[in-house]
């Protein structure tokens, strides 16, 4: 079934199926969202008149039983039928005849999908953020549990200052603060309410857009209609760009994880059921997993240019290739999901190794110290720095291995409750 | 001159001449924002007791005169020195002796790069922010101006119902309103105080951030000194986002005002002055200005992607490589601003074209109409639509030419000024 | 099952389904080449002595009892078994005792795999190939077929000179070659044999590379170890360059499609078959699949940035993230295959329109044909140029609606034949 | 001066600085290729009858002329003047009267700066292939000189099996030559020639395109006029793709050695003078050429995607946008010539660490061994696995320090030679 079908011609059975693609799948996820906009629509045009009383109620009733199949998981899209849209009110119409056939009124299945999308991403991000505060969580709490555990600190990847497990990992948390700017953003620019901009120019009928915003609880209305219609493709587009963010943090992670579970590293373990082995190396337990999450949150960085690849150099107006954005993006929100609970799960998991620093290739770790020690004497910086400087040539340098940082955000003083503080802030949607 | 310079060994030329890079041309840029770094520094270690109140007022003076040097373009950076940081060592070392070198206690070129690019990025934002918001005004205006034109809209790039000039116009302004909401998210993740992270690690000296924070205006210190770091091409990457999603607007109004010139729309036309010619065609009068603000656009939006591509796998821990950020990001964004200011002028100057819904091939622009009046008599709109559908297939659709949008954001309701209000409430910062 | 299995602990069931990922049903694409690559493996290895000849046979035997019940769809990955190689081994082994378990000396999984796709990708780009070229066949038969139907040639989008059907669709023809051109360098990189290089450092058997590379067909072998295993990801992303190359022609002829079948131009018309309606316009018929393909083809486009964004900063060594390319690539080559095969049934259906240059808005394609007659009466040509202008600024200008296009490649002069044994030449692999 | 000037107006300033951005300065590099192409174009015209033999001889000793102030850094484009093509015309009126006028007969600018781009392009990548080479042979060289030398292999970033500073280093050389196929791939695609295709649909006069093809030594015609005009844009993009081929291979090796060059691994030193230090830790000796190396070359990753999100969507036709694509190009193109050269230099100067092998870490690099003799004496493979795997959990593992490899491309036998000849069949162009 399709609602532009005409009796005079049937489409081409590979046009069908090459347009359909995967609709039918993709579009159980957008089902309960579009039962929910239904219901909106239809209480809207009942206010206005352009319903009567007698039919919205009938549709009410029709939606939240299709609603009910949905949440039971008893809704499919039959074969035949081109998306989820058609299949509602086909099944209105069924089952309550001709009022299935009004609900259509003032409305485009382009604002319809766009909508679905609307809400189905609002959930989305709710939930990619509830996984990134889990995560934040797990790193803050490992923060504190391991701030007594020094490690060597890295500037291009030689040997620089010291650091400490508290700092390492609490860095990954203050960094996922900011991705969930990006995530807030995203959320700003999907929460706004497309339903009435029709095909992307609108209606004759005297819609209440104003309403329907209301009832779906959008913080406010997508207003020029050939805007609202702008939005698919530039909702997703941003919904990538967070997830990009979201995904770079949690890729450089496991990069760090990936180089310090090696043996030219050793800093930390995992316990063995979360590693996996080799078919040729009897000795292997190897960290596959942070591998995995690496690479696919290094994928998900190119969300944004995959969809604008799509984008890029449309004219205004809808055309069918924003369809194909759906295909992309919903299955590397399930898979940025899985990569946050994994990451998690695997940070839980970590064992540091202690007293690292002793060994002897960490010993420059502690020039600038000594460096300090003496401008503290008095001696200008650069000076100092030339003094110290010369003894590591000659020979002479014999660091005393203690760190005494005092100042906000250092080793002995993390301010992870100032990073907390600012997440709650943050994590507000 | 090198602040690491020792003694016993000399870089190679090429190394030296590579690994400078464009340094210099670009550090120009940062030095104001370098000086001003250096006066919250020495301000800062004063009051912590690391500088005597002569030195620190030596320094002030000292920094205040080079700053003045530059405000007068009168600064340079000299042969043979690094970079802008160690030029105003320099200057201040030969000008006030030994009290230039206790300038650097506490910090390093890490951090004070990484603050100059926030200082100079935080300022950048914000004129990008002013040039949006001047385009905005700009198609606000002429949206405003031009509300009676009507003009067809499409769908799949075919004829599909009545838009109009205001419509047109009005959404590419609600579409930067969305773009300064990334505008503003970069501008919050830029705007961290990264100063006293020193090489990514801290200091053991008593730093005082509050007040360097304080200071300098930042909204919020970069706590962890890890992750100030990390903040090197995060921040740029996400200023980088920013400006893809104004540059994504304005590169699709752009191939709209391209197609839309041409021959076969014929919407708008823009004067003599405003177009250029072919030098085989004697004909030509081409919007060049549109193409290459949709190119240099274009190109924009692969700003993230460079970016992430030089981010991408590198571990913890400063390294050169984001040194090459700087020589892609800086000049994209005079470019950015460039595009935005040639859009303005190009859509003041823009002419548009007058009853263009009266030739043939827009007849069917109006059949959504017909079947909204049938609606309104009572029949289901899905039977409405197959007999509208049936009339036009044979031959008997004939429609009356006049649009009644009456809903918020429609044709005869544009809601311009909700619009403004929005954009008012995001371009605050 | 898992072929690097210990007893002394079991693998977290987290972590083993978020590391099998996708592998179960991508792996039955690679099975058939699996089961070659380890025939060729075994034979080698009982020429130099590492297997017995009995065992070999038994081995072959087996191996292609397999191969058999993959051809007839009969084989499966069973639920707890890691891959295709863990499936097949355990076959071997429950069918054939010991024997199976001595198939694996010499080799890694990880050579197999790189095995596997190389044996994979060399048939994928045939069929790439293929689907090009049969695409090409089409193109060339519509552009003779159509060369007498002119149409206009448009430069910024203006109408700038005479073109036609014949020229337009001869273009996209010669863009494939030269797309086939990089088919070809992605063959070649593509045919080289990995097999040997085990983990990516070789064995300390004598195994005999050269007489595999002959077993299995290889044109050469990947030499070095090392770098035969640096092959996993570069083989993949030389592919998906040539795939996007493929794919930009076919996005760019789809856009112009799209563009052509809309009201305002109307060059082309598709059979109602072919097109799809819209739910609330019933005059529409869109030609959704030129936008889908543009779509999918565009994404495609995207392809070597994601594989790159995986690749990008991981050093020398196999890492799992390799993984993840085989879920980015394998589905894409399918949805290549399915855009040309529908831009192939599109054209072979496409419509034009018959004396197009007629209508008014065409005059100035001819001012150049002007100036020419000028220039062959002895006036220089940048002189004839300002002469054709003036008349046109005047209104003076009249043209004369002929073409008389002789060079090669031109209108009247479409060098199809030379463009086809350029095919011929290239597709030859 | 413009060619396409006419006397009824003036372009509009800012227009004007906008749309010639920055063609002057990188038409110089166009220069000796667009003085070229005109004496090709002027000899065919005299020789098909468009200009007298007499205007011919003034022409070739004017451009001649032009050419050689061109080798002396005499040329350059003067203010006003738009690009090289209307400095060259000019220069040619001004010095020889109407003849210069004669010279655009039958092409247009969109042709002559193809055509320049082409010649240009096809220098560029011969003069990037012999860089290309030259790295490839120091690679060879170094491969050979340190044969001897063993250092670990690693898997999943995981001590792993044997390997050898040749067998790294040979890996990276045959790279080298998957790469010079892409540029092969690239030269073909270049080395067309598109003059005659006038603004891309050819020319009313008798143009001997075969002529100027043989004039300017191409192997062949872009036939097609319509496709002569895409190949603007497209050629670029498979430059960049070949660049990207080769640069991701250096960002690898660039990679690998800052890891090598780090403490933790100590693989490999480089002299003082090849380093730079820190302005704070007085110890440091940092690898910045082959960070900035690594950074350079993934930005050049990233060049594709920068061509194509300006292709992207573009119908056919020329387009100014494609003058922005040029910007992008050649600078990289410098770029991508530095690295390779400083990457040279570097490995040249490299220095390995000998008797890696030695320290503790690496004790399970010769678990394989143990296994494969297990193997020799009959046990099954996977039977001798799960022994050798037994023995390292009890502790039991002892490993004796030897490798023995002997199949081609492995520590024993680098096939280092069979990598040349395939270097100097593929490096033929």
């Amino acid at each position: 079934m399709k609602l532009w079908q005409k009796s005079s011609y049937t489409v081409n059975e590979k046009v069908d199926k090459f347009t359909v693609g995967k609709d039918r799948e993709l579009d159980i996820l957008l089902a309960p969202y579009d039962v929910k906009g239904s219901m909106a629509h239809a209480t809207m045009l009942a206010e206005v008149g352009l319903l009567t009383v007698e039919d919205k109620d009938t549709l009410l009733k029709g939606l939240q039983e299709i609603y009910e199949e949905i949440e039971k998981g008893d809704f499919v899209i039959e074969d035949g039928v081109e998306d989820v849209h058609s299949q509602v009110e086909m099944l209105l119409t069924q089952r309550y005849g001709d009022v299935g056939k009004r609900l259509h009124s003032g409305r485009s299945r382009n604002d319809q999908v766009l909508l679905d999308l609307k809400l189905y991403l609002r959930d989305a991000i709710k939930n990619l953020a509830d996984n990134t505060k889990a995560l934040f969580d797990t790193l803050i709490e490992k923060s504190e549990e391991f701030k007594g555990y020094l490690m060597p600190g890295y500037t291009h990847m030689q040997v620089a200052m010291p650091s400490s497990f508290g700092l390492w990992l609490g860095a990954y948390a203050e960094s996922l603060v900011d991705d969930m700017v990006m995530l807030k953003a995203a959320y700003d620019i999907t929460d706004r309410n497309p339903l009435g901009s029709a095909a992307g120019y609108g209606s004759s009928f005297p819609l209440n857009r104003t309403r329907t915003t209301e009832l779906m609880d959008f913080q406010a209305m997508a207003v020029n209609v050939v805007y609202a219609q702008m939005g698919r493709g530039k909702t997703e587009y941003h919904v990538a760009n967070a997830m990009a963010s979201v995904a770079a943090t949690v890729a450089k992670l496991s990069m760090d994880g990936c180089m310090y579970a090696g043996g030219n590293f050793g800093f930390i373990k995992f316990p063995n059921e979360f590693t996996t082995g080799s078919s040729i190396m009897p000795h292997k337990k190897n960290p596959d997993v942070l591998e995995l999450t690496r690479a696919k949150c290094n994928q998900i960085t190119s969300l944004p240019t995959q969809i604008m690849s799509i984008l890029s150099n449309l004219p205004v107006g809808y055309h069918r290739d924003l369809q194909q954005i759906k295909e992309i993006l919903l299955p590397a929100i399930e898979m940025l999901n899985d990569c946050l609970e994994m990451t998690k799960l695997m940070f839980e998991k970590m064992e540091p190794t202690k007293d690292l620093l002793e060994a002897p290739i960490y010993d420059y770790l502690f020039s600038v110290e000594e460096v300090n020690k003496l401008v503290l004497k008095g001696i200008p910086f650069r000076e100092a720095y030339v003094i110290v400087g010369e003894g590591i040539e000659k020979g002479e340098y014999n660091p005393e291995r203690s760190v005494n940082h005092t100042h906000e955000g250092s080793v002995g003083n993390l301010g992870n409750d100032i990073i907390k503080a600012r997440m709650e802030e943050t994590y507000s949607f």
